[in-house]
């Protein structure tokens, strides 16, 4: 897909069916993710890959909790990429979001349905969250930034909404 | 430019010509940049285009102030994208940091060299920072997020250095 139609069309998809995506294009996803720039390239962020049910699934209630609902906030999508990273590195916040950016924009450009989900910070900031980090052997002192979610929807792509009109200011 | 091949192949450029970026190039990144993702479509985030040579040098000595230096931050750039965000909207830093990556992404898609240059939080919480916010006639209690230089190289195009080994991790 050509990269300015594809930031113009991507949407953000809020309805999954469990259709997983096959290795070779969430490896495209993965490694467009890490080449997003990171301040001093000192890479501040992981990216936390769960296909495992049991785990995502335990990662939607805890996100459900900080929501303060039952139902599943990633949607039913099968697959949830989670990124951290190192709050340490006074950029981590900006470094981590381009990343979900790059992976938002990548999922799109292969055909497959993306959302980010918040709530990344209060998860990992959660003695669960922090307990489920160390059970899976992720080290480090890190700040979740975002959840994208991927998968395959069985819905219509919602439509854009309009952008305001002072978005862009002109100094010329 | 294929969308997988331009995040693949992005760079942050730091050596700029003065070569302008005609207008309808410079409108399809702005648009890009609108199109980013926020939480819950709140669109936070403002582009400030500044392509007034006087206003330009003035942003670029207010970041060199806060970076200790008397060289342009901007390395020659004759155009910077200021992001800047709603500071009362608590996804704010997410939603600015999303549009500096379409920008970078879609000047990259373009055939237009682009840097994400930091400090621009520093700037524009500035006492002159902010006053020249409001000469601007730039409304709003607004975070800078950063400034995405925009331009042409005459230098070669630097290869990416390696990603770290740890930077996924599969649960699978």
């Amino acid at each position: 897909m050509d990269a300015i139609d594809c930031l113009m069309t991507r949407r953000s998809i809020k309805s999954y069916t469990d259709r997983m995506v096959d290795d070779e294009t969430l490896w495209k996803i993965l490694d467009a993710g890490t080449m997003a720039p990171t301040a001093k390239n000192l890479q501040s962020p992981v990216i936390l890959c769960v296909k495992n049910k049991k785990i995502r699934d335990k990662m939607s209630s805890l996100n459900a909790k900080v929501l303060g609902t039952e139902s599943d906030p990633f949607y039913g999508a099968p697959i949830v990429l989670v990124v951290l990273a190192d709050r340490n590195n006074p950029n981590h916040v900006y470094d981590g979001s381009l990343v979900m950016g790059n992976l938002l924009t990548a999922a799109h450009a292969l055909g497959v349905s993306a959302c980010w989900i918040n709530r990344a910070k209060e998860v990992f900031d959660s003695e669960e969250g922090k307990k489920l980090l160390k059970d899976l052997g992720v080290d480090g002192d890190l700040e979740g930034i975002g959840n994208c979610v991927l998968g395959y929807s069985d819905k219509d792509i919602p439509k854009a909404k309009p952008r305001k009109p002072d978005y862009i200011m002109l100094v010329e």
